[in-house]
C-alpha cells in the first residue's frame, strides 16, 4: 500500500495498479478453487485477529467524517462495531463455502459433424469497485472478486480510507498466505478524487466498473466510464394492490416493503391501489402506516380515504425517498399500474399483491424490472435472500448482470470445442 | 423511410428514430412468439417477391461504389446475385423456426421461506447495428433482432444504401402484416456519417451497439459509444501443433484453418509448432501451403525447414492478414505457445492439435479466447456451425456476449419471485 497523501503522479500510480491487476488476474483466473477458498479463509482469520487495529483505524475515520459534518446516516454506515467487524470474516467464510462459479459447464451439446461444444464460465478479468462510506464493502466485494477469480481494484470513500485500508490489507495477506498474488486485490492509495477519473478511463486494464453509492457517484461513473458499468441508478420500487388482493396479506406486505428498512434500495416508495379495492383497504393501511410514523402523500382519492395523507405532487411519483414517506395513487386497472411503473419506476424491484394468478402472470411479464415479485415484500431484493450467498450490488442495467450481482454474475464464459480432426467444408 | 439526402437536423431525425424504437421495443418485448415468427415468414415472402427490385437497387449501389473506387473485395461483398438474395428469405425462415429465446426459464429454485425464484430471458430492448457493405446483414441482423423481441436501428454502409433500404422495407412490411409495429426495425435514412456519431450518443434509447465491419469502424464505435458494445476488434487466430499431434490430422486442419476462406475472422493467421515435432511436420506442411499459393513468413527455424518461407518480422505476429499469408513460429513448449497466443492474439479463436488429452485440457483452460478448439479447424468459429441458427457477429469482449452472437445472446433476463405473503424479517 502506498502513502495516503499521493496527489502527484496519480496517472502513473493508477497505471501501475492497472498493470499489476491485469497480471494478477491472469494467474487468479486459472487458479484452483482450493487456493481461492484458502485465501478467503486465511483473510477471515486475519480480520478476526486484527479487530482492534480495524476499530482504531475506524476511530480515525469517524473523527475525519465528523469534521466534514457528514450526515448521521453516513456516519452510521461508516461506523464499525465489534459485531460489524465480526460480520466480515463470517461473510468471507460463507463466500468460501459457495460452489466455484469458475469452470462451471453452463451448456454442452454435440454437432452432427461430431464436434462437441461446451460453454464454460471464466472470470471477467479485472473489476473496479468504487464505493462510499461503508468499510465492510471492502471485504464483501473483495471476497466476491477473489471467489470468482477476478482481480479487484477498490476505491473507497475518503471517509472510510483508514478502515478500508486495514481490511484490504487483511485480504491481501490472505492471498499471499494462500500462495496467490496479493495484487489481485488493490486499494487505490489516495483520497484524491482525480484517481476516480483516471480509473474510469483505464479500459485496457479494467473490464468492468461497479459503483456502490449514491446517485451522484453512479451518475459520474455512467458518464465517464470507458468500460462497461454494472450500476443501479436508484431503487424506486412499487407495490401494486390489485382488486383481487387478499387484504390482510396486502397490508402486511406493504408495511414490510415500506417500513422494514426505509434506507435500502429494495424499500417500496410508491403504492398503487386498484380503484375497486381502494375504499376497503386504504383507511386501515393508512392508519397502520401513520401508526409507524410513515408520512403519506396521496392523490385526490387517497387523501379522501386516508385522513393523515397530504396531497402528492407530480414529482412524488419519481422520488426515491429512502425514508419513512410513501406516495399512494389509486389506479383504474392492471394496465394503468404497469404503465405507471414502467414510466416512473427505476426497473429495480416491483411487486403485485393479488390472488388472481393470471393477473399476477401478466404483471410479472409486462413490468420491465430486474425483479418482479408476486405476493411478497420488495425488501427481498437482495443477493443473500435470493440464495446467491452474497452480493456486490443490484444492477438495473440490462447487459450481463441484472438484479443481485453475486459471484456467478462476475463471470464471463468461453467456448471449448472438442474435435477429432474436423475441417470445415 | 425518409429521404436519403438528409443532411440537416440529423440529431432531430435520430432522436425521433430512437423514441419510435423504444416504443416499438416495449410492445415487441411482450409479443407472442407466433407473431414474431409470422413477421419473419411474411418478410421472407416479400423478399422473394421483390427480388428484381432489390437487384435493381443493388445495381445503383454497385455503380455508386465503382465511382468511389472501392476495392474488389468490398465490391464482392456489396454485390447481390439471385442466389444471394434467395439466401436472405431462407435465413429468415430458419430464424423463424428456432426456439423462442424470450421467456425461457434459465434457472429456477426455491428458498427456505417458500419463495420460488425464476430467472427468465427477456429481450435486451433496442439494438443499434452499424455495418458496412454487405446488404444481407440487413436481413440477418434485423431477423435476429425481431426473433429475440428487440427493436433494431440499422445503419448500413453508404455503398449499400439502396439495397439495404429495399431489404429493410420488406422486413418492416413483414412486421406490419403480422400486426406488429414496423418501427421495431428502422434504417437510418441518411448516408451522412454524422448520424453514426449521434446514434452512438443515444444511450437512453439504444441499449447496445453492434458494429459489423472493419477495424476502423470498430475502433470508432469503441471510442465513441455511450452504451455497451458487442464488438470483435479482429480475429487473429492461431493453430498450435503440439509434439503429440497426429501429423496427418494437423496438416489437414491447418490447411483448412488457413486456406478454406482467408478473408473471414475465423481464418488462422499464425501457426505455432512444438520444436519436438517441427522437423517432422514443417517441410510437408510448408510444401502443401505453397502448393495452395499461401505465402509463408517464418522464424529462423521455420525458414530452415521450409524452403519457400521468407523471414517473419515482429509485426507479423500481430498481423491479421485476411489473405493467403501465414506466419509460422517454432516454440519450446505448450506454455510458450499459450503465452504467445495470449500476448499477440485477439481473444477470438485458437486451436491446439494434439492427441494428449491433458495437454489439450490445459490449452483450452489457459488460452484466454472466446473459442478454444481442440483438433478442429478455427473456421468453425461461426454461429451456424455452433448450431445457434444464425449470428449477428462474433464478440471478443467479455461482457454479456462472447463468441458467436445468436438470438439467445440478444436477450437479458429478469427475476420472477413468487410468494404467498412473505415479509422479510
Amino acid at each position: 500500500m502506498l502513502d495516503e497523501n499521493i496527489t502527484e503522479n496519480i496517472e502513473v500510480t493508477m497505471a501501475e495498479i492497472g498493470q499489476k491487476a491485469r497480471l494478477a488476474s491472469q494467474a487468479l483466473a486459472i487458479s484452483s478453487h482450493e487456493l481461492r477458498q484458502n485465501a478467503l479463509r486465511k483473510a477471515a482469520k486475519i480480520l478476526r485477529a486484527r479487530a482492534s487495529e480495524i476499530l482504531a483505524a475506524n476511530v480515525k475515520d469517524m473523527a475525519f467524517a465528523k469534521e466534514k459534518n457528514i450526515s448521521d446516516a453516513m456516519l452510521d454506515r461508516l461506523l464499525l462495531t465489534p459485531a460489524r467487524i465480526q460480520a466480515m470474516p463470517t461473510g468471507l467464510e460463507a463466500i468460501a463455502d459457495l460452489q466455484d462459479p469458475v469452470g462451471q459447464v453452463m451448456a454442452a451439446w454435440g454437432r452432427p459433424n461430431g464436434l462437441h461444444i461446451q460453454r464454460v464460465a471464466v472470470p471477467l478479468g479485472v473489476i473496479g469497485i468504487i464505493y462510499e462510506s461503508r468499510p465492510n464493502v471492502t471485504a464483501d466485494a473483495g471476497g466476491l472478486c477473489i471467489k470468482s477469480g477476478n482481480a479487484a481494484i477498490l476505491r473507497c470513500g475518503s471517509e472510510s480510507f483508514h478502515s478500508s485500508r486495514e481490511i484490504a490489507s487483511a485480504l491481501r495477506e490472505g492471498l499471499s498466505q494462500a500462495g496467490l498474488n496479493p495484487d489481485a486485490l488493490q486499494m487505490v492509495p489516495t483520497r484524491n478524487r482525480e484517481a476516480i477519473g483516471t480509473l474510469l478511463k483505464m479500459h485496457h486494464d479494467v473490464d468492468v466498473i461497479i459503483p456502490r453509492g449514491g446517485q451522484g457517484l453512479n451518475a459520474r461513473v455512467m458518464a465517464e466510464a470507458r468500460m462497461p458499468v454494472f450500476a443501479h441508478l436508484d431503487g424506486l420500487c412499487h407495490v401494486f394492490i390489485d382488486q383481487a388482493a387478499d387484504i390482510k396479506k396486502a397490508i402486511e406486505v406493504t408495511l414490510n416493503a415500506k417500513m422494514r428498512r426505509t434506507g435500502i434500495c429494495g424499500a417500496a416508495e410508491t403504492l398503487l391501489v386498484h380503484r375497486a379495492i381502494a375504499a376497503q383497504i386504504l383507511p386501515d393501511l393508512g392508519a397502520a402506516l401513520s401508526a409507524m410514523n410513515c408520512e403519506i402523500r396521496g392523490d385526490v382519492e387517497t387523501c379522501a380515504l386516508i385522513k393523515t395523507a397530504r396531497p402528492a405532487d407530480e414529482k412524488d411519483w419519481s422520488c426515491e425517498y429512502l425514508d419513512a414517506i410513501i406516495s399512494i395513487k389509486v389506479v383504474d386497472s392492471l394496465s394503468a399500474a404497469i404503465t405507471h411503473i414502467n414510466q416512473y419506476g427505476s426497473h429495480h424491484t416491483d411487486c403485485i399483491m393479488t390472488e388472481d394468478q393470471e393477473i399476477a402472470a401478466e404483471f410479472l411479464q409486462k413490468v420491465d424490472s430486474a425483479i418482479c415479485i408476486h405476493n411478497a415484500s420488495t425488501q427481498f431484493a437482495d443477493g443473500g435472500e435470493f440464495g446467491l450467498g452474497a452480493e456486490i450490488g443490484i444492477s438495473t442495467g440490462r447487459i450481463h448482470a441484472r438484479g443481485p450481482i453475486g459471484a456467478a454474475q462476475l463471470t464471463s464464459f468461453k467456448y471449448k470445442v472438442l474435435g477429432n480432426g474436423q475441417t470445415r467444408p
